[in-house]
Protein backbone atom coordinates (compact mmCIF):
# COMPACT_ATOMS: atom_id res chain seq x y z
CA UNK A 1 0.00 0.00 0.00
CA UNK A 2 1.43 3.78 -0.87
CA UNK A 3 0.01 7.07 1.02
CA UNK A 4 0.40 9.95 -0.61
CA UNK A 5 -0.04 12.74 1.55
CA UNK A 6 0.96 16.55 1.76
CA UNK A 7 3.53 18.63 3.89
CA UNK A 8 3.32 17.11 7.95
CA UNK A 9 3.14 20.51 8.91
CA UNK A 10 0.12 21.17 7.46
CA UNK A 11 -1.79 18.94 6.08
CA UNK A 12 -4.47 18.00 8.69
CA UNK A 13 -6.29 15.29 6.49
CA UNK A 14 -2.88 13.57 5.32
CA UNK A 15 -2.35 13.02 9.16
CA UNK A 16 -4.99 11.26 10.06
CA UNK A 17 -4.58 7.83 7.84
CA UNK A 18 -0.70 7.89 8.43
CA UNK A 19 -1.55 7.98 12.37
CA UNK A 20 -4.23 5.30 11.72
CA UNK A 21 -1.53 3.17 10.01
CA UNK A 22 1.61 3.97 11.78
CA UNK A 23 -0.16 3.49 15.27
CA UNK A 24 -1.34 0.03 14.04
CA UNK A 25 1.24 -1.10 12.73
CA UNK A 26 0.47 -1.54 9.66
CA UNK A 27 3.03 -1.31 6.91
CA UNK A 28 2.91 1.08 3.70
CA UNK A 29 5.01 3.30 1.58
CA UNK A 30 4.68 6.77 2.66
CA UNK A 31 4.71 8.91 -0.75
CA UNK A 32 5.12 13.09 0.52
CA UNK A 33 4.03 15.34 -2.51
CA UNK A 34 4.70 18.74 -1.21
CA UNK A 35 2.27 21.49 -1.43
CA UNK A 36 3.92 23.80 -3.64
CA UNK A 37 0.74 25.34 -4.73
CA UNK A 38 -3.17 24.58 -5.71
CA UNK A 39 -2.76 25.85 -9.36
CA UNK A 40 -3.12 23.41 -12.07
CA UNK A 41 -0.17 23.77 -13.10
CA UNK A 42 1.69 23.37 -9.54
CA UNK A 43 3.95 20.33 -9.04
CA UNK A 44 1.43 19.20 -6.03
CA UNK A 45 -1.59 19.01 -8.66
CA UNK A 46 0.65 17.26 -11.43
CA UNK A 47 2.49 14.47 -9.42
CA UNK A 48 -1.55 13.75 -8.29
CA UNK A 49 -3.00 13.87 -11.97
CA UNK A 50 -3.34 10.29 -12.78
CA UNK A 51 -3.24 9.36 -9.27
CA UNK A 52 -6.43 11.54 -7.08
CA UNK A 53 -9.85 11.86 -8.83
CA UNK A 54 -10.05 15.22 -6.81
CA UNK A 55 -6.45 16.42 -7.13
CA UNK A 56 -5.96 16.24 -3.35
CA UNK A 57 -4.21 13.87 -0.51
CA UNK A 58 -4.12 11.62 1.30
CA UNK A 59 -4.80 9.04 -0.99
CA UNK A 60 -4.13 5.32 -0.29
CA UNK A 61 -3.37 3.42 -3.62
CA UNK A 62 -3.30 -0.53 -3.57
CA UNK A 63 -1.98 -2.32 -7.25
CA UNK A 64 -4.47 -0.50 -9.85
CA UNK A 65 -7.73 0.38 -6.55
CA UNK A 66 -7.56 4.13 -4.98
CA UNK A 67 -8.82 5.09 -2.54
CA UNK A 68 -9.41 8.88 -2.00
CA UNK A 69 -10.92 10.22 1.41
CA UNK A 70 -9.96 10.01 5.23
CA UNK A 71 -13.27 7.66 5.74
CA UNK A 72 -13.17 5.07 2.84
CA UNK A 73 -9.10 4.81 3.58
CA UNK A 74 -10.25 4.12 7.48
CA UNK A 75 -13.13 1.75 6.24
CA UNK A 76 -10.62 -0.12 3.93
CA UNK A 77 -7.91 -0.76 6.16
CA UNK A 78 -10.36 -1.85 8.53
CA UNK A 79 -11.74 -4.53 6.55
CA UNK A 80 -7.87 -5.41 5.15
CA UNK A 81 -7.26 -5.64 8.74
CA UNK A 82 -9.16 -6.82 11.22
CA UNK A 83 -7.10 -8.07 13.59
CA UNK A 84 -6.21 -4.54 14.04
CA UNK A 85 -9.48 -3.66 15.48
CA UNK A 86 -9.52 -0.32 14.37
CA UNK A 87 -13.27 0.35 15.15
CA UNK A 88 -14.87 -0.67 17.95
CA UNK A 89 -15.36 -4.54 18.43
CA UNK A 90 -19.30 -3.90 19.97
CA UNK A 91 -21.84 -3.09 17.31
CA UNK A 92 -23.10 -0.05 19.28
CA UNK A 93 -19.64 1.40 19.87
CA UNK A 94 -18.86 0.93 16.54
CA UNK A 95 -21.85 2.92 15.42
CA UNK A 96 -20.85 5.86 17.65
CA UNK A 97 -17.75 6.08 16.81
CA UNK A 98 -18.63 6.32 13.15
CA UNK A 99 -20.53 9.11 14.08
CA UNK A 100 -17.97 10.72 15.66
CA UNK A 101 -15.73 10.26 12.35
CA UNK A 102 -18.68 11.39 10.26
CA UNK A 103 -19.20 14.60 12.54
CA UNK A 104 -15.50 15.22 12.60
CA UNK A 105 -15.32 14.78 8.58
CA UNK A 106 -17.91 17.90 7.53
CA UNK A 107 -18.37 19.47 10.94
CA UNK A 108 -15.94 21.75 13.11
CA UNK A 109 -15.45 24.20 10.27
CA UNK A 110 -14.70 27.54 12.53
CA UNK A 111 -12.04 26.02 14.32
CA UNK A 112 -10.37 24.31 11.18
CA UNK A 113 -10.56 27.61 9.18
CA UNK A 114 -9.91 30.20 11.78
CA UNK A 115 -6.91 27.54 13.45
CA UNK A 116 -5.46 25.84 10.78
CA UNK A 117 -3.12 23.24 11.56
CA UNK A 118 0.32 24.44 12.08
CA UNK A 119 2.53 21.81 14.38
CA UNK A 120 6.06 23.44 14.48
CA UNK A 121 4.40 26.95 15.71
CA UNK A 122 3.24 28.17 18.56
CA UNK A 123 0.67 31.01 18.60
CA UNK A 124 -0.51 31.53 22.01
CA UNK A 125 -0.93 35.03 21.04
CA UNK A 126 -3.38 34.46 17.91
CA UNK A 127 -4.76 31.96 19.80
CA UNK A 128 -5.95 34.18 22.63
CA UNK A 129 -7.46 36.88 20.35
CA UNK A 130 -9.20 34.13 18.13
CA UNK A 131 -10.58 32.93 21.46
CA UNK A 132 -11.99 36.28 22.42
CA UNK A 133 -13.25 37.40 19.40
CA UNK A 134 -14.45 34.53 17.64
CA UNK A 135 -17.60 32.85 18.97
CA UNK A 136 -18.32 29.99 16.57
CA UNK A 137 -14.73 28.70 17.46
CA UNK A 138 -15.53 28.82 21.14
CA UNK A 139 -19.01 26.94 20.22
CA UNK A 140 -16.90 24.44 18.22
CA UNK A 141 -14.70 23.77 21.21
CA UNK A 142 -17.33 23.23 23.34
CA UNK A 143 -18.83 20.46 21.12
CA UNK A 144 -15.92 18.87 21.23
CA UNK A 145 -15.25 18.72 24.62
CA UNK A 146 -18.93 17.66 25.47
CA UNK A 147 -18.24 15.15 22.56
CA UNK A 148 -14.82 13.60 23.88
CA UNK A 149 -16.13 13.60 27.70
CA UNK A 150 -19.15 11.70 26.77
CA UNK A 151 -16.97 9.11 24.88
CA UNK A 152 -14.23 8.86 27.19
CA UNK A 153 -16.98 8.49 30.02
CA UNK A 154 -19.01 5.95 28.19
CA UNK A 155 -15.64 3.84 27.57
CA UNK A 156 -14.06 4.37 30.76
CA UNK A 157 -11.01 5.78 28.37
CA UNK A 158 -8.19 6.18 27.86
CA UNK A 159 -9.21 6.68 24.50
CA UNK A 160 -12.18 7.45 23.21
CA UNK A 161 -13.76 3.96 22.77
CA UNK A 162 -11.08 2.78 25.16
CA UNK A 163 -8.09 1.18 23.52
CA UNK A 164 -7.19 3.40 19.91
CA UNK A 165 -9.04 3.54 17.15
CA UNK A 166 -9.95 5.78 14.04
CA UNK A 167 -11.79 8.35 16.23
CA UNK A 168 -8.27 9.31 17.93
CA UNK A 169 -6.76 9.03 15.07
CA UNK A 170 -9.48 11.50 13.58
CA UNK A 171 -8.87 13.83 16.38
CA UNK A 172 -5.29 13.85 16.70
CA UNK A 173 -4.86 16.92 14.08
CA UNK A 174 -7.35 18.92 16.47
CA UNK A 175 -5.47 18.25 19.51
CA UNK A 176 -2.23 19.34 17.71
CA UNK A 177 -4.16 22.56 17.20
CA UNK A 178 -5.52 22.54 20.37
CA UNK A 179 -2.01 23.23 21.12
CA UNK A 180 -0.64 25.37 18.94
CA UNK A 181 -3.21 28.27 19.69
CA UNK A 182 -3.07 27.03 23.27
CA UNK A 183 -6.99 27.15 23.52
CA UNK A 184 -8.40 26.99 26.92
CA UNK A 185 -9.39 23.37 27.61
CA UNK A 186 -11.10 21.25 30.74
CA UNK A 187 -8.44 19.58 32.75
CA UNK A 188 -10.11 15.95 31.62
CA UNK A 189 -10.12 17.16 28.31
CA UNK A 190 -6.48 18.03 28.52
CA UNK A 191 -5.70 14.90 29.89
CA UNK A 192 -7.03 13.46 27.22
CA UNK A 193 -5.17 15.71 24.21
CA UNK A 194 -2.19 15.02 26.30
CA UNK A 195 -2.47 10.62 25.85
CA UNK A 196 -3.42 11.58 22.37
CA UNK A 197 -0.49 13.28 21.24
CA UNK A 198 2.54 11.14 23.27
CA UNK A 199 0.68 7.60 21.07
CA UNK A 200 4.07 6.73 19.33
CA UNK A 201 1.82 6.89 16.26
CA UNK A 202 1.35 10.84 16.39
CA UNK A 203 4.62 11.46 17.80
CA UNK A 204 6.33 9.87 14.60
CA UNK A 205 4.43 12.31 12.26
CA UNK A 206 5.18 15.27 14.83
CA UNK A 207 9.13 14.84 14.94
CA UNK A 208 8.64 14.66 11.10
CA UNK A 209 6.66 17.76 10.40
CA UNK A 210 9.01 19.59 13.19
CA UNK A 211 11.74 18.64 10.94
CA UNK A 212 10.80 19.45 7.67
CA UNK A 213 11.44 23.31 7.93
CA UNK A 214 9.32 24.35 5.24
CA UNK A 215 7.21 27.61 5.10
CA UNK A 216 3.96 27.78 2.98
CA UNK A 217 2.85 31.85 3.22
CA UNK A 218 -0.29 30.56 1.74
CA UNK A 219 -0.70 28.30 4.90
CA UNK A 220 0.20 30.89 7.87
CA UNK A 221 -2.09 33.20 8.28
CA UNK A 222 -0.46 34.52 10.86
CA UNK A 223 3.65 34.01 10.91
CA UNK A 224 5.48 36.01 8.06
CA UNK A 225 8.69 33.69 8.25
CA UNK A 226 9.48 30.69 11.02
CA UNK B 1 -35.76 1.66 14.46
CA UNK B 2 -36.73 5.28 14.04
CA UNK B 3 -35.45 7.59 11.72
CA UNK B 4 -35.62 11.67 12.44
CA UNK B 5 -35.54 13.84 9.27
CA UNK B 6 -36.77 17.07 8.69
CA UNK B 7 -38.60 18.45 5.86
CA UNK B 8 -38.80 16.69 3.03
CA UNK B 9 -39.06 19.20 0.66
CA UNK B 10 -35.56 20.87 1.88
CA UNK B 11 -33.92 18.39 4.10
CA UNK B 12 -31.14 17.13 1.60
CA UNK B 13 -29.68 14.94 4.30
CA UNK B 14 -32.65 13.45 5.71
CA UNK B 15 -33.54 12.39 2.06
CA UNK B 16 -30.03 10.38 1.74
CA UNK B 17 -30.69 7.81 5.05
CA UNK B 18 -34.95 7.59 4.41
CA UNK B 19 -34.21 6.80 0.28
CA UNK B 20 -31.49 4.07 1.63
CA UNK B 21 -33.97 2.27 4.17
CA UNK B 22 -36.90 2.86 1.76
CA UNK B 23 -35.33 1.11 -1.45
CA UNK B 24 -33.98 -1.83 0.56
CA UNK B 25 -37.20 -2.51 1.95
CA UNK B 26 -35.95 -1.87 5.81
CA UNK B 27 -38.75 -0.80 7.94
CA UNK B 28 -38.51 1.96 10.55
CA UNK B 29 -40.65 4.63 11.76
CA UNK B 30 -40.13 8.28 10.18
CA UNK B 31 -40.42 11.43 12.79
CA UNK B 32 -40.66 14.22 11.12
CA UNK B 33 -39.44 17.62 12.93
CA UNK B 34 -40.50 20.72 11.12
CA UNK B 35 -37.34 23.39 10.35
CA UNK B 36 -39.89 26.37 12.01
CA UNK B 37 -36.05 27.73 12.81
CA UNK B 38 -32.44 26.73 14.00
CA UNK B 39 -32.47 29.06 17.17
CA UNK B 40 -31.90 27.44 20.05
CA UNK B 41 -35.15 27.76 21.30
CA UNK B 42 -36.85 26.93 18.39
CA UNK B 43 -39.52 23.85 18.44
CA UNK B 44 -36.56 21.71 15.85
CA UNK B 45 -33.86 22.37 18.44
CA UNK B 46 -36.03 21.64 21.37
CA UNK B 47 -37.62 18.37 20.05
CA UNK B 48 -34.61 16.94 19.19
CA UNK B 49 -32.75 17.87 22.67
CA UNK B 50 -32.31 14.64 24.02
CA UNK B 51 -31.77 12.85 20.67
CA UNK B 52 -29.65 14.41 18.32
CA UNK B 53 -25.85 15.44 19.78
CA UNK B 54 -25.40 18.03 17.21
CA UNK B 55 -29.11 19.55 16.92
CA UNK B 56 -29.39 18.15 13.20
CA UNK B 57 -31.17 15.39 11.47
CA UNK B 58 -30.59 13.15 10.14
CA UNK B 59 -30.55 10.63 13.32
CA UNK B 60 -30.96 7.21 13.55
CA UNK B 61 -32.57 5.65 16.97
CA UNK B 62 -32.35 1.51 17.66
CA UNK B 63 -33.19 1.23 21.60
CA UNK B 64 -30.50 3.33 23.38
CA UNK B 65 -28.28 4.32 20.67
CA UNK B 66 -28.53 7.03 18.24
CA UNK B 67 -26.28 7.25 14.99
CA UNK B 68 -25.97 11.06 14.32
CA UNK B 69 -24.76 11.32 10.55
CA UNK B 70 -25.73 9.96 7.46
CA UNK B 71 -22.53 7.97 6.51
CA UNK B 72 -22.31 6.70 10.13
CA UNK B 73 -26.17 5.12 9.54
CA UNK B 74 -24.96 4.19 5.90
CA UNK B 75 -22.57 1.81 7.93
CA UNK B 76 -25.04 0.99 10.48
CA UNK B 77 -27.70 -0.14 8.58
CA UNK B 78 -25.17 -1.87 5.77
CA UNK B 79 -24.07 -3.88 8.71
CA UNK B 80 -27.08 -5.11 10.46
CA UNK B 81 -29.02 -6.05 7.14
CA UNK B 82 -25.92 -7.27 5.13
CA UNK B 83 -28.67 -9.40 2.66
CA UNK B 84 -29.29 -5.85 1.39
CA UNK B 85 -25.97 -5.61 0.08
CA UNK B 86 -26.56 -1.81 0.31
CA UNK B 87 -22.37 -1.68 0.08
CA UNK B 88 -21.41 -3.26 -3.28
CA UNK B 89 -20.00 -6.62 -3.20
CA UNK B 90 -16.41 -6.98 -4.06
CA UNK B 91 -13.95 -5.08 -2.02
CA UNK B 92 -11.92 -2.73 -4.02
CA UNK B 93 -15.62 -1.52 -5.42
CA UNK B 94 -17.15 -0.94 -2.25
CA UNK B 95 -13.47 1.27 -1.49
CA UNK B 96 -14.65 3.29 -4.42
CA UNK B 97 -18.15 3.50 -3.08
CA UNK B 98 -17.14 4.46 -0.13
CA UNK B 99 -14.28 7.24 -1.38
CA UNK B 100 -17.65 8.84 -3.39
CA UNK B 101 -19.95 8.46 -0.77
CA UNK B 102 -17.23 10.57 1.48
CA UNK B 103 -16.04 12.74 -1.23
CA UNK B 104 -20.02 14.15 -1.23
CA UNK B 105 -19.72 14.28 2.62
CA UNK B 106 -17.67 17.28 2.47
CA UNK B 107 -17.91 18.57 -0.97
CA UNK B 108 -19.96 19.94 -3.75
CA UNK B 109 -20.03 22.87 -1.39
CA UNK B 110 -20.21 25.46 -4.36
CA UNK B 111 -23.53 23.36 -6.05
CA UNK B 112 -25.04 22.80 -2.15
CA UNK B 113 -24.65 26.49 -1.47
CA UNK B 114 -25.81 28.02 -4.25
CA UNK B 115 -28.21 25.17 -4.98
CA UNK B 116 -30.30 24.51 -2.20
CA UNK B 117 -32.94 21.03 -2.29
CA UNK B 118 -36.13 22.52 -3.34
CA UNK B 119 -37.87 19.31 -4.44
CA UNK B 120 -41.65 20.94 -5.42
CA UNK B 121 -39.45 23.99 -7.17
CA UNK B 122 -38.33 25.07 -10.66
CA UNK B 123 -36.46 27.54 -11.00
CA UNK B 124 -34.95 27.41 -14.48
CA UNK B 125 -33.52 31.19 -14.63
CA UNK B 126 -32.22 31.51 -11.67
CA UNK B 127 -30.19 28.44 -12.45
CA UNK B 128 -29.22 29.29 -15.66
CA UNK B 129 -28.20 32.77 -13.76
CA UNK B 130 -26.06 30.10 -11.64
CA UNK B 131 -24.73 28.82 -14.77
CA UNK B 132 -23.88 31.80 -16.19
CA UNK B 133 -21.91 33.53 -13.28
CA UNK B 134 -20.62 30.94 -10.97
CA UNK B 135 -17.64 29.37 -11.72
CA UNK B 136 -17.64 26.68 -8.86
CA UNK B 137 -20.94 25.47 -9.54
CA UNK B 138 -19.55 24.93 -12.77
CA UNK B 139 -16.70 22.90 -11.54
CA UNK B 140 -18.35 20.85 -9.11
CA UNK B 141 -21.29 19.51 -12.03
CA UNK B 142 -18.12 18.98 -13.91
CA UNK B 143 -16.42 16.69 -10.96
CA UNK B 144 -19.97 15.45 -11.12
CA UNK B 145 -19.93 13.72 -14.29
CA UNK B 146 -16.47 12.62 -14.45
CA UNK B 147 -17.13 11.30 -11.38
CA UNK B 148 -20.61 9.46 -12.17
CA UNK B 149 -19.17 8.69 -15.73
CA UNK B 150 -16.48 7.07 -14.11
CA UNK B 151 -18.56 5.05 -11.91
CA UNK B 152 -21.30 3.76 -14.37
CA UNK B 153 -18.28 3.03 -17.04
CA UNK B 154 -16.36 0.66 -14.39
CA UNK B 155 -19.95 -0.98 -13.46
CA UNK B 156 -21.88 -1.30 -16.36
CA UNK B 157 -24.67 0.20 -14.65
CA UNK B 158 -27.61 1.33 -14.45
CA UNK B 159 -26.51 3.00 -11.35
CA UNK B 160 -23.00 3.87 -9.81
CA UNK B 161 -22.40 0.41 -8.65
CA UNK B 162 -24.59 -1.57 -10.88
CA UNK B 163 -27.40 -2.16 -8.76
CA UNK B 164 -28.41 0.36 -5.93
CA UNK B 165 -26.14 1.12 -3.46
CA UNK B 166 -25.46 3.56 -0.82
CA UNK B 167 -23.65 5.67 -3.38
CA UNK B 168 -26.69 6.09 -5.78
CA UNK B 169 -29.09 7.42 -2.41
CA UNK B 170 -26.24 9.47 -1.25
CA UNK B 171 -26.21 11.35 -4.63
CA UNK B 172 -30.09 11.30 -5.01
CA UNK B 173 -30.75 14.82 -3.96
CA UNK B 174 -27.98 16.42 -5.67
CA UNK B 175 -29.98 14.83 -8.55
CA UNK B 176 -33.12 17.03 -7.46
CA UNK B 177 -31.16 20.11 -7.40
CA UNK B 178 -29.98 19.65 -11.03
CA UNK B 179 -33.60 19.08 -12.07
CA UNK B 180 -35.18 21.89 -10.00
CA UNK B 181 -32.37 24.54 -11.41
CA UNK B 182 -32.15 22.79 -15.03
CA UNK B 183 -28.54 23.17 -14.97
CA UNK B 184 -26.99 21.47 -18.35
CA UNK B 185 -25.98 18.04 -18.33
CA UNK B 186 -24.57 15.65 -20.90
CA UNK B 187 -27.29 12.71 -22.27
CA UNK B 188 -25.72 9.68 -20.63
CA UNK B 189 -25.55 11.80 -17.28
CA UNK B 190 -29.49 13.14 -17.85
CA UNK B 191 -29.95 9.56 -18.11
CA UNK B 192 -28.20 8.50 -14.94
CA UNK B 193 -30.16 11.66 -12.88
CA UNK B 194 -33.38 9.94 -14.68
CA UNK B 195 -32.95 6.37 -13.66
CA UNK B 196 -32.28 7.56 -9.85
CA UNK B 197 -35.26 10.28 -9.93
CA UNK B 198 -37.45 7.17 -11.00
CA UNK B 199 -36.24 4.76 -7.73
CA UNK B 200 -39.29 3.52 -6.18
CA UNK B 201 -38.00 4.88 -2.72
CA UNK B 202 -36.70 8.45 -4.52
CA UNK B 203 -40.26 8.20 -5.78
CA UNK B 204 -42.14 8.23 -2.45
CA UNK B 205 -39.62 10.80 -0.75
CA UNK B 206 -40.22 13.45 -3.69
CA UNK B 207 -43.96 12.78 -3.49
CA UNK B 208 -44.30 13.65 0.04
CA UNK B 209 -42.28 17.01 -0.53
CA UNK B 210 -44.28 17.83 -2.97
CA UNK B 211 -47.45 17.43 -0.62
CA UNK B 212 -45.69 19.31 2.49
CA UNK B 213 -47.15 22.59 1.46
CA UNK B 214 -44.62 24.20 3.34
CA UNK B 215 -42.79 27.76 3.14
CA UNK B 216 -39.69 28.33 4.67
CA UNK B 217 -37.99 32.18 4.02
CA UNK B 218 -34.69 30.86 5.40
CA UNK B 219 -35.03 27.86 3.05
CA UNK B 220 -35.69 29.87 0.14
CA UNK B 221 -33.03 31.90 -1.12
CA UNK B 222 -34.84 32.60 -4.87
CA UNK B 223 -38.64 32.65 -3.91
CA UNK B 224 -40.71 35.40 -2.01
CA UNK B 225 -43.99 32.59 -1.92
CA UNK B 226 -44.55 28.97 -3.59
Amino acid sequence: MKLYIGNKNYSSWSMRPWVLLTQADIPFEEVMVRFDAFTPDSAFKTALKNISPTGKVPVLQEDDLLVWDTLAIAEYVAERFPECELWPHDQADRARARSVCAEMHSGFGALRSACPMNIEASLPDTGALIWRDNAAVRADVERLVSLWRDCLRTSGGPLLFGNFSVADAYFAPLCTRLITYTLPLPEDISAYVQRVLTLPGVQAWMEAARAEHDFLAFEEPYRLHR
